[in-house]
């Protein structure tokens, strides 16, 4: 084991602040990492806050990593020290089941070991985050990272990039097709730049008509102000596929009936309450109602490709990591464009 | 046009009563159907008493209409004096529009023309359905008929037995399957025998312990008492499909925990109400939740001939059309097994 620091919070009500931990030592199939930067995902807050009811203490969120290999084990094949790395949601699964084998391991039967407040295999201890100096992760679980990109705005790919491109891809999205993102948010403003590189006719829906110039900029052919009922009946019957990205309560059927006979509305924001489904619009046009789970690891490698190969990152906003919990408040206020990223130099700069 | 007569209600509130009317005559490619026997579909009923609020008095429901052919146009190739037809749900769409085009008519988008409380194109009225003496109908919505199968048994095949074979047959059940159908009504006691047909191995969903033994001499291999948890959890995870036959209010999300990841359920009960979804339950097996409508006029063949061929017919209580308020009370009771069918030469017996 070796000694570490972070940041991280001992309960619900409580801040993030300086915390002292150990890690495993590297073992031969391991990646050490030491990491650049984090990007913050809204279930860094949900989970430090417990607000899923399933937060173990102390909790180290964190789960956009990017930094440099320091240390790899005798047995590792596919990265050398020195080398860009990355981390998402996973550090491991069972390796073994249907979901594993077939490359999902987001969908591992026996549940992927989340990238903190999972439980580490190799130590039986829980797994501490991205919000921390360096990380030991399995070599299959860690990505290869493209070099021509801002370092620091690849973080928020390994979740917010690889949870909307796994449905686009998952679904079939590209040319000639007219697809829907709903929230310009995290999550949304990555939907828009990936499925405006897969090639689609991209239309953003908001509530707020102050996001309008900002959703074009980043790849929306069309902006529909959602509140507006007219400019939503005009597309009706027309989408081939709708990802929807917000995870506050919302009316979704509102969205299902703009769907094309057969095509899909993919729920990739995390309502906590059930959503009111009306069936009649399902039966009329045979549409479905589908989710998503971020993406395999195979599937993130070839987002990260793809994101190289199109020059696409997250817009960013740098924070220290002292600023966290202001950094949380924000969130709240959907005050943030799109994705902040704390650079995690800050954490001995103190 | 030529006279007939058949049985309407004027209000939503008045019962179903003799009724004499005016039908087209027969024109170049029109067919005339002398009916033998008329199912009783639920819709009937909704209709009859205005509960989806679109009704046109006088309304003559019925579109599970079976018979022999008495008359054709002189553009008419598929069919002959003498010779079997039926017709279903729909007696015209636009023809023009992509749905139409790929043979899909049930979701014409310009709407089909229902068999009953429509609107017939050649006149400008208001079609009247098979609860009457003869039909005519254009003869691309005239279906051919086993002729080794029981006449009266066959009627509900053309909305039961093609509501339920659609989306078996969309969704590619098969042999090696794990298939669920949720409720043992008139869709519900078809969907058994069509799923076990296909080869799959058949679960039923059931409230009430008094039909099991019923469930599994329709074909199914194993029946659920839903309301018992246990017997729920030990299926958890493990569908490839699910058909969902209940129109009433039910908890959706205890069936779609039970489907495997990428997994669809599909409804074919119209809620009236919207239904509650879990979408969490959605997200983590990225499973799907659809809809489907009765079936298009070249799939509706190919599920007659191979209800033909598989010897399949629903179980049916023949009924006089004068006991027609009879049989709609006992149906609000579920006091059916499984399908009401109007024996038409009633009509004239009074």
């Amino acid at each position: 084991m070796f000694a570490c620091i972070g940041y991280a919070t001992e309960s619900a009500d409580k801040p993030l602040v300086p915390y002292s931990f150990e890690r495993r030592d590297v073992g031969p199939k391991d990646v050490k990492i030491d990491i650049a930067y984090c990007g913050v995902c809204h279930s860094d807050l949900h989970t430090a806050r417990n607000e899923w009811k399933n937060t173990i203490y102390p909790c180290c969120p964190g789960h956009e990593i990017v930094g440099t290999v320091t240390e790899v084990g005798a047995e590792v094949r596919n990265f050398k020290v020195g080398q860009l790395a990355g981390v998402g949601c996973m550090v491991d699964s069972c390796r073994e089941c249907a979901s594993c084998k077939e490359g999902l391991e987001q969908y591992c039967e026996a549940f992927f070991t989340g990238t903190y407040n999972g439980t580490e295999k190799e130590t039986g201890k829980v797994t501490f985050g991205g919000y921390s100096k360096a990380i030991v992760v399995d070599e299959h679980f860690v990505l290869r990272l493209p070099e021509n990109l801002e370092l620091a705005a690849v973080a928020p790919l390994l979740c917010a990039g690889i949870t909307t491109y796994s449905p686009l891809s998952h679904w079939k999205v590209g040319p000639g097709q007219k697809v829907g993102v709903v929230g310009l948010g995290g999550l949304g403003h990555m939907a828009v730049k990936i499925a405006h590189a897969m090639g689609a006719h991209v239309v953003l829906f908001t509530t707020s008509p102050s996001k309008v110039a900002d959703a074009k900029a980043l790849g929306a052919d069309e902006v529909v102000i959602s509140k507006n009922p007219d400019e939503m009946a005009a597309h009706a019957t027309s989408f081939d596929f709708i990802l929807d990205c917000v995870a506050a309560k919302h009316d979704i059927n509102e969205y299902l009936g703009l769907l094309k006979r057969d095509a899909t509305l993919c729920q990739v924001g995390a309502p906590e309450d059930p959503l009111a489904v009306a069936v009649f619009s399902l039966i009329f046009k045979r549409r479905n109602f589908a989710g998503s789970l971020i993406g395999g690891i195979a599937e993130t490698q070839e987002m990260l490709d793809f994101c190289g190969k199109h020059g696409i990152t997250s817009d960013i906003e740098i924070i220290k990591i002292q600023d966290i919990e202001a950094a949380y408040a924000r969130m709240l206020k959907s005050d943030v464009k799109y994705r902040f990223v704390i650079d995690m130099a800050s954490l001995e700069a103190a």
